[in-house]
């Protein structure tokens, strides 16, 4: 459950209200995003609670159910999101006019064919390049990526060409590890519901490129997000790569 | 790729495997399950290198692909798993001629209300209870499960009971805080394709009640299953909870 | 939109109601099955008239939605249907406490393989036998089956074996050609939703077996069903076959 | 299966062919479409007799398996297909550089309402009005159009606009029934697979719109596309409306 606060109670109020929620046996969290102040609850019994808590001064609103979401939807934010990737000359921004393009591998394999495809995607005017070192694979056969030995690699593509990276991660270990590198990081569809890697994006300082599940709603995407803006991060951007149907002519369906 | 290779050959001759694959570039594991000696190869270039390696001394098949499974599959284990799990006379056994069952609560919510449950259930004959204090919630706003507080009451459950305990983990360090309580480790749909949390769940001596992915197909989930059997886990117990599909009557389609 | 009347009403006062509604510019039919007694209303402007209806007399219930099915509900049929075919010792139910069993070939083909298939089933002890003359094709190309030409062949082999028959038509005039060999009617598949031909087989005293389309959901073969019954056959058996998802490890999933 | 034939074989020829099928107990039939010349066999044993015919002098190539199509490939076809409807300036062509909008009501209900539509959709700069009078519905209560008495007003709404008209059909009869007054016969996503429907609009000079089954594969659209074409109707327009999947947010996927 969550609860939208006034924006403009002093803190003292906030921690009026987050103490009042502890002492009832709840699990309280503050939450500002978007210039809005809400209350995520956590606890047994919530439920019963949702209409005492709307009479609460200070609350404006309270958004429960199990699939809800609020700081993905328009209800916080009005506006169009603009994602800022970059500096100076080299920046892009996700959500203006421009269509952004992304290329580069599926894995990092060797030096050589990753800087030399990095060179063609520089002189081809796109800005953004992707390469894998992190590979989730159906199979635990297949090339998992090169791992963190394909970190300094990343590292010199990026310094010679000057291109913005995108690259993927599979755990929060593996956040930190690319954390220098990467402009954006990337959470692939088979782990858009691993909500522990999601709640530790939400506390980094990078944008999220967030794909959708190949067995997932649309709701479920945008659950998804929430978790990544409520638990801190507003710089995400949804990735919609399609759904798994019974057409095969095809790999997925929008 | 895997390399399955003469079980009757020495470590030496094993170790020179790994060195030759090492030397060219390949990431070499060795896996030992079911009385199976596999090596698995992990790096760029593998594909050419498949022919070469199944004219290898001491190698007896080359199985690749990106979907490939072979510890799940009847090519590696003829006869059926059975999988005991509890000791005495609390012992249950997967893969047995009996249908064994599971009952409990989807979340832990209070002591109070969870015992009087297991306690029905002790009394109805069953002998596995179920309660999660970790839950993957599509929202961030849903009750989480109890968390960490939980653990204390599980336990207590256990001793006064004696059931045996199946609960969920959605990361490492979760199924590090339940080893001690839990019986069987559940991952949950949403984590079907996590594959960082099966590699290490695969080092844990703990049987796996690995659940589909409602986005997944049958061969996923084998390949799932292969990840907790290659990283050296060889209690996987599989769970078919059904498929997303166009029909809403139900939730889910077999 | 359907009127449920009271069954006690005389015919002068369902005539009434007929005209009256003819007069207001419907097409009104009167159904009667099961011991129950409804109208059918076509037309436009239906919707505003629902309220209208509910207070004439001699009307129940006003079943309305562009989904809705009446007949093929516990609405109208509080027990379950029982379906008889054959007589004598030959005779069959569906729908009592033994399961029926169907075989035969997907295409008649010759004579000799099907009498010697039949014979085959007859002395296995199974009492209904299914062979196809007219074959729904996904390829113009395909061989859709012996048509006309197929019928005194499975005329010889009801003679000869004394089995029940059940074969598939795709169009009224086919139902007229098998009317005196057939003692069950499938409608296939792919004809689930053809409703002109689920109109004339209304008509027909023969027991229809209605197979699930691969698309249609469960409401959608109820109401196919729905168009059989209201159009005056009460003995509808229904076929689910599976549905088509994502998963190909299996043709269809239920 | 079918026998794609040297073109420039003499009409004897052609006989003989086919003479020498039938008495092989084929059913055989010659289909030209696209300047190409096929036999079309049925019949059992078909399998058998495929090498065999692909060595007849005359005989380019044999098309077989259950879901195979030819004149709906570009092995038929090279060029795209130009579909012409109506004359002089009002004339309209499907699969030139211009995209062809079609606007209407979904059932036609009133003159009145569907007349001041028509006009509307005439100035908006239209040029094809549609409106179904017979409609094929889930349900049998649903309104299921205004049938033959339909027909006088279509011819009505023609007269008044100029505008080309398209309308459904569910079944032969009611394909001549339309005749006079459609420029476009629509095949709607529940027949999509009504083959018997199929094999009779291939043998009408009408242009067909054949939409999609919401639960059929691409490639069953084609082979539904080839009983027009192979029954003798070169005007096929295919027209994609999504498929069923598990997505609720949006009525059907591409």
């Amino acid at each position: 459950m969550i609860l939208v606060l006034d924006p403009s109670i002093d803190e003292k109020k906030q921690n009026d209200i987050c103490l009042k929620l502890q002492k009832r046996g709840f699990f309280a969290r503050l939450v500002e995003q978007y210039g809005q102040l809400l209350v995520s609850i956590d606890g047994p019994g919530e439920k019963d609670f949702e209409r005492e808590a709307a009479a609460w001064p200070g609350v404006n609103e309270v958004i429960s159910g199990k699939n809800s979401y609020y700081l993905a939807s328009r209800n916080a934010q009005r506006k169009n999101s603009l994602i800022r990737v970059g500096n100076g000359e080299n920046a892009v921004t996700f959500g203006a006019d421009q269509i952004v393009c992304i290329a580069g591998p599926c894995a990092l394999e060797t030096e050589e064919s990753a800087l030399s495809l990095a060179e063609k995607i520089k002189s081809s005017g796109l800005k953004i390049f992707r390469a894998m070192v992190f590979k989730p694979r159906s199979s635990p056969y297949s090339f998992q990526g090169l791992g963190r030995a394909g970190i300094p690699i990343l590292r010199k593509i990026k310094d010679k060409t000057g291109l913005l990276l995108l690259t993927e991660v599979r755990d929060p270990l593996e956040a930190e590890l690319v954390q220098d590198v990467a402009d954006i990081i990337q959470v692939g569809t088979r782990n858009m519901s691993n909500f522990q890697l999601l709640k530790h994006l939400g506390q980094i300082k990078k944008p999220v490129l967030l794909k959708r599940g190949m067995g997932s709603s649309i709701e479920e995407l945008l659950c998804a997000a929430e978790y990544l803006l409520a638990h801190g991060n507003p710089d995400v951007i949804l990735c919609e790569r399609g759904i798994r149907t019974f057409e095969q002519y095809t790999r997925f369906s929008f």
